[in-house]
């Protein structure tokens, strides 16, 4: 019996004063739209060792992960594919930020208009970025269907 | 090009006073060894979904994941293939425990006893369930290759 599974993949948040590092996609899906920086688990490396790899690739810069905001594998939330993020938080520890691989430019985005922005933010990166708003006072983690509020 | 990837996995730890539930492997790798619960996540499920859904073929109780305790994906974790585990922390909210599908049997297993134990205890669960200690008092997540101490 032969079963597919989802593909793992990593996304990476780091912050700088009150702004977000998000690149702008070069490809489909999303094209044009801003998203977290990171990419596929490749066979032979940790989660964590990709999530340096694709930020290293995608915004030259090198990252330490601190912790991990969550898991999301909400089947619809890549429309090629089912993924399963782990997304960490990091911070920079070196590096020049210059835009890479499958990144057309880069952006540091204000975290309290990414609300606003959000239809211009590919896959469910707003929502993301709205559970690490909360992780910052709560220090939890999120998955794709945990409850938000007592009436989700 | 095509990559290879890590195939995603779920773990769950259920406790009961000072007792975690396990299984006993029925299959290799690490037939007759103890593991928690688990299993692969299928396409279309959720990695939340593919945890309550492993739990229930194994144990025949029905969970709610109330936690990430982190997410382990050494490339060494499983002899037959990489895996990328994300371990929730769970509920027992029904059912009546008996053992099914890959599991021979089930067991209690004192959390403190783990430690001792780890030669019978399959994959990086002993590992795991050092972290499930350390994290009811710290409440971090945890992932393969993270610092445990000042001087790992």
């Amino acid at each position: 019996m032969s079963y597919r599974n989802p593909v793992p993949t990593v996304d990476a948040i780091m912050q700088k004063d009150s702004k977000i590092l998000m690149i702008k996609r070069k490809k489909e899906p999303f094209a044009g739209c801003l998203a977290l920086p990171g990419g596929f688990v490749n066979e032979g490396e940790t989660a964590e060792d990709a999530a340096k790899r694709e930020v290293m690739e995608e915004t030259s810069l090198e990252i330490d992960p601190i912790e991990i905001l969550g898991v999301y594998s909400d089947p619809a939330r890549d429309p090629r594919r089912q993924t399963l993020s782990v997304v960490f938080v990091a911070i920079v520890i070196g590096g020049n930020e210059r835009a890479g691989d499958d990144a057309a430019g880069l952006e540091w985005v204000e975290l309290a208009d990414v609300e606003k922005m959000k239809n211009r933010i590919a896959f469910d990166h707003a929502r993301i970025l709205a559970d690490y708003r909360n992780w910052k006072t709560s220090a939890g983690t999120f998955w794709s269907t945990k409850r938000r509020t007592q009436n989700d």
